[in-house]
């Protein structure tokens, strides 16, 4: 098993399989009685948040906890963080303090990475910067495969700021390993030749999104981060939503087996409709449910419980 | 058993003694060694706040915990509730997390009851705008019981802010349900006739504090918002201290056996004197010692513990 | 046992010693597989935290839940407190709501003092404005004797900002009472006349710190507290920095079995330079381990656990 889940790339595609096995495992225990696993006791998990993410921390800790491990939340704001401390040096004192697993969102992209050096314990990217999110990826391919049945050979399009999106950068890698056929759709502006170049060989791109949706077997929309809206990356938000946004005119389009997914939170309104995010298509509360069994797994994986 | 505690409406009086009762159960066990009950072990009881108010948040985290369920704390302050999420989609997160009981603080009147058709846990309103506050009025219920023996027929005088007092509302409803006689005390622009006409038939209206107290059992004093004493409704903080506040000489005026409360947190000196604050009389200790107890029952019979 | 950890004053000799001895069982018991000690099981510890300090609110809240108790964390920001409630009413609050253990944090000097005549449980002070803050002293005297052997006789250099500084009020009267020989160094206005005086009479004041670093077993270099270097106590940084400032000719002068410490979060290059922070010397992150395992004590032996 591997160390750390700094990167999707940390992933081959056995790693992947086990956790997504694991984490199948872990949804059919804590939805029995037994709510409450005996396989982290004694264990402290640190939630490192240097960005604010209530959803995300929120869905560790109660990963953690179903998994009986201590939890200490630091919330980066208002600690020494604040009055100059670098990170190594945090990560010396959580080190020191006896953390087994560091859970880290950080703003900077490879901060995950950087930190990794220093603690001996497990490092779990929850999102840094622009660059990944990979426990997001797995619940994401937890949920294709839990509604579809497979992920070898499925379809998916992956449509918004792919330029700024860890969550779209760690899905394009952990599905192309998974064997699935990713698409990103958005302007040109969001997707520009190098983003599209740096991606994987299998991996395709389209500037439109009617062309890409009749042949998908997940279309995920991605959330539009409304302070970037002001960017010249950006066109009008009317204008974006009428070319990029999911309408039930466009869901309409889709394939009757086709599913919808969004990260959260959504905007309703602006990449997605609300008729469209509350439809049966939409996986939007299954991942989160499904967030919790995966990041379970990922614990448990990582340190070893039994 | 009720499932949900959105207001004081939803409890009559069998429901509401089975609480106080229960409530007295756990005081009785939480004051022996054992400390902590196994009642609620692997419940998740989340915290979702989105007001400050820490003694109200901590009341309930340590009920929960002296129950064993696992708490965790959502604080709406820099959640992504602060990027624009609907309280409809922290409500399926929440249940998709697995919450089986979420209690809720919110600054919207209403909120509770529109969380608890999105939730398939419990809801516990921890108090809603100028709405309601029901595990308040339960534990002042609870702490006259103790000190006095009975609810029914006991004569309260609720003194102060009325109109936007939630701690108010849910007092006169709880207590007339349990056969108490409410008599509102308070200057006529924070008790207007469209108030007074909404109280129950049997709630009684004064402006005058000084005729009421000779007559109370109890005199409860709300908290003056002294942010709110710019607005019109208030007479100036030395006129209101002066008709409306509770000083020694007021204090004189009471029964020998009459108490006052008080629901925290107290601005000695405006609505209640130092020394009344802290003589025999006052609950206002035990109010918060038995907060604890109330929330006790409150969970461990919304959540069906054994 | 004592009932309070208030002040280092606190301590006598056997009571230090005994913390000391217990802090070892400690440490020895959490490296093997119990990481978890059911000492406290049922016990609550609550943090009150009226200044934010992430570091040493995680080191008490990791202490107690090793032993198995329920953590509250209470930070006055945005709470009750802002709206104006007093100290004696949050201390009547916790004592209601069955708090075991009160670990403050306070910017002003003595709130620690006052808070124990308003609780029954134990109060631990976390470092009171320009006070004390005993818990940091104990793990400083726990690592001198952990990589020295002894305490008794031992020469301790406090370097730095001692007028403002709870860390060196502190250790003065801790290590004076175990028996080491304590010089603090630092600018003129910052060991002013009275300050001197105030010491004990062992100790000893000096303004150059090269003379004294060949004679000394430890040296303890202070945090700046970068916002006071506009204040008038100060030289200019750079020249603050040269002169009391720890850089790798200073460290050369030391003997050769003498540590550095320092209380993190460090300035590096301001009162220390990166290589001596990490240096084989330096006991800075020794430092943050040890003050779990002591505190872990403190509250152990407070606690009257078993």
């Amino acid at each position: 098993m591997i160390k750390h889940l700094r990167s999707a790339a940390d992933l081959d595609a056995a790693t992947a399989t086990l956790i997504l096995d694991t984490a199948a495992e872990m949804a059919a225990l804590s939805g029995r009685e037994v709510k409450k696993l005996p396989a982290l006791r004694g264990r402290t998990v640190v939630n490192l948040f240097y960005e604010d993410s209530t959803r995300t921390r929120i869905s560790f800790e109660a990963a953690a906890k179903r998994l009986s491990a201590d939890v200490i939340n630091f919330s980066a704001k208002g600690s020494s963080v604040s009055k100059g401390e670098s990170l190594k040096d945090t990560a010396l004192t959580l080190q020191a303090m006896g953390a087994d697993a560091v859970v880290i969102r950080h703003p900077a992209s490879g901060a995950p990475h950087r930190l990794a050096n220093w603690v001996e314990g497990s490092v779990v990217n929850a999102g840094d910067g622009t660059h990944e999110h990979p426990t997001q990826a797995l619940l994401d391919a937890y949920t294709m495969r839990s509604r579809l049945g497979r992920l070898d050979g499925l379809r998916v399009a992956i449509v918004g700021d792919v330029l700024h999106s860890r969550v779209a950068r760690s899905n394009v890698l952990l599905l192309t390993t998974l064997g699935a056929q990713v698409t990103v759709v958005g302007p040109p502006t969001l997707i520009p030749l190098n983003v599209a170049a740096a991606l994987s060989a299998s991996t395709k791109v389209s500037y439109d999104l009617d062309s890409v949706i009749p042949d998908s077997d997940v279309v995920m929309m991605l959330r539009v981060q409304t302070e970037r809206m002001q960017d010249s990356y950006f066109p009008s938000s009317r204008e974006y939503s009428r070319r990029y946004g999911l309408d039930l005119r466009r869901m309409k389009q889709m394939q009757e087996h086709a599913i919808v997914m969004h990260p959260g939170p959504m905007n309703r309104g602006m990449e997605i409709a609300p008729e469209v995010a509350d439809s049966p298509r939409s996986t939007i509360v299954e991942q989160v449910a499904n967030g919790v069994s995966v990041r379970m797994a990922v614990l448990y994986l990582l340190l070893g419980g039994k």
